[in-house]
């Protein structure tokens, strides 16, 4: 299998984990169960879940503790995704080519099922414990304690929705109020914060020390925030063609971008900078994962 | 000490526990930290936090690790009430006689200071894991890891979310169409699931077996049921003075409720029939709690 095949087996992978811990459409609470599930299966990549897989079996992990997370971590994405979507907040009516929940459901229920999928990712996670591998091993026991609160810190008000917030008040901002040091801020809390979320719980389920985990936090943090300067480096260059939306939107919207601070060589040169050294880090470890290594390259260095 | 000094001064220590434990109010994401102090500094009875510590105490608690718990609970209560008063559900603008989150904050920032309560209550509840006495003993371990598990299913989409679902359907729902089958389903889930949260998870903290633990959720779900009936013979019996609000509000307002389906007899009797079979179990265990007795006793019989 070259990358792409493999990628594309463990998305599948990924997304039949998903399904299994789904809950079933019954009982009078049964509309705000056919809207999470509607938000969860309307497609992605599963790229969080994938992460912290490859990271668990990097560190050595092969048991069954790390599906639940796998579950929970991408209901804390979709959850926020249908958050988003609300009119109070971007007020989208589309996503990934399907109407989003609140159009569907109602934004009353929609706001219950953004809930609903931020309560039920703490619920599967719970789940881990109740694993007889968990509960006849103190230090997994210990680990799933550990991997709870990366869980709800990561996803928090000093990660995700920390950022979010930032994000929300900056786009009312007048430009010279953004600083580089609040596009940093918001990069690393709204994107970084889930991709470490995913990557240090893979790391701690597998039994990986706290020097370790520190190191994947920071490699994690320096994927997210390639990532997020390389949209923005693609917003400049891309084509309408390659990227699906009018080039230079940014601009157009007189959004201040880590590119429109520092411009287009010095933002490619710190995507290669920030890439470069979470490749080496990543590198380093007494064992490899070399679909893990690609799979980080090219989240980076995409070209769409 | 008279029973109402106890409940003052318990409301007090309560209190306390919750500041501890509240986020400060400083960096890029003060705004959404400040709406969730505002919110669950408006005041409220903290009657959940109460009832499991006393549930904790009367199963021979005496540890630190219930109060990262007392938080979640609350903070939970709270985020439901938050996003309860959006316009996009209740549009409540004041509440405990203050204007609600959305009023002060807007209204995307009361849906995140929302979500932010609900993260929290998990992050702050993951807290306990890393407690000494925790850490050092296995069987508070796999307690701390259960009570993680009761938190998540009853204050989700089979608990409180799931009874607020029903609940938001039902409202436009015509008379006939709203059974005691359904309004039972709404009233166990929307009401008796926190209190059930709460007091399972202060017995299981304690130590308590599972037959216990299934007798006080048995106990909480009664006086759930108990509390909404009686709150909906208030409605028509009480005069506006007692109440605050006008007599018969839910008649005017073509509300199906327990009463109006069943009578104010029936309804009286059943109230008594379920506060007498709490009562009886509560006292049943080998180790009594009268504070808790009186309280959960006051709870159903309160006259306002």
């Amino acid at each position: 299998m070259n990358f792409k095949e493999e990628l594309q087996a463990k998305t599948e992978q990924a997304e039949e984990t998903l399904k299994q811990y789904l809950p079933e459409e019954k009982g009078y609470q049964k509309t705000v169960l056919s809207a999470m599930n509607y938000s969860v299966l309307a497609g992605g990549k599963r790229l969080r879940p994938i992460l912290m897989k490859e990271t668990y079996e990097m560190f050595g992990g092969s048991g069954r503790v790390v599906e639940p997370f796998m579950v929970a971590i991408e209901m804390i994405h979709n959850y926020s995704l249908v958050h988003d979507d609300l009119p109070c907040m971007d007020n989208d009516e589309y996503r990934r080519g399907r109407k989003t929940t609140h159009v569907v459901y109602g934004e009353g229920m929609a706001v219950l099922a953004g809930d609903a999928l931020l309560n039920y990712a703490f619920e599967t996670a719970a789940l881990a414990f109740e694993l007889p591998e968990v509960q006849e091993d103190v230090s997994l026991l210990k680990a799933v304690g550990k991997a709870m609160g990366i869980l709800a810190v990561k996803a928090g008000v000093y990660g995700m929705i920390g950022g979010q917030t930032a994000d929300v008040e900056a786009e009312e901002f007048p430009p010279e109020k953004v600083t580089e040091d609040l596009l940093l801020f918001i990069h690393e809390h709204k994107t970084a914060a889930l991709i470490q979320n995913a990557m240090m719980i893979g790391a701690v389920l597998a039994g990986a020390s706290p020097e370790e985990t520190a190191k994947i936090e920071k490699i994690a943090y320096n994927i997210g925030i390639a990532f997020q300067i390389q949209d923005d480096i693609l917003d400049v260059t891309s084509t309408l063609e390659v990227l699906g939306k009018p080039v230079g939107s940014d601009e157009k919207n007189h959004k201040v971008t880590y590119v429109t601070l520092n411009g287009l060589k010095k933002s490619e040169e710190e995507v290669k900078r920030l890439s470069e050294e979470a490749m080496k880090e990543l590198g380093s470890f007494g064992k490899r994962n070399l679909f893990l290594e690609k799979l980080v390259e090219d989240l980076i260095t995409r070209e769409k």
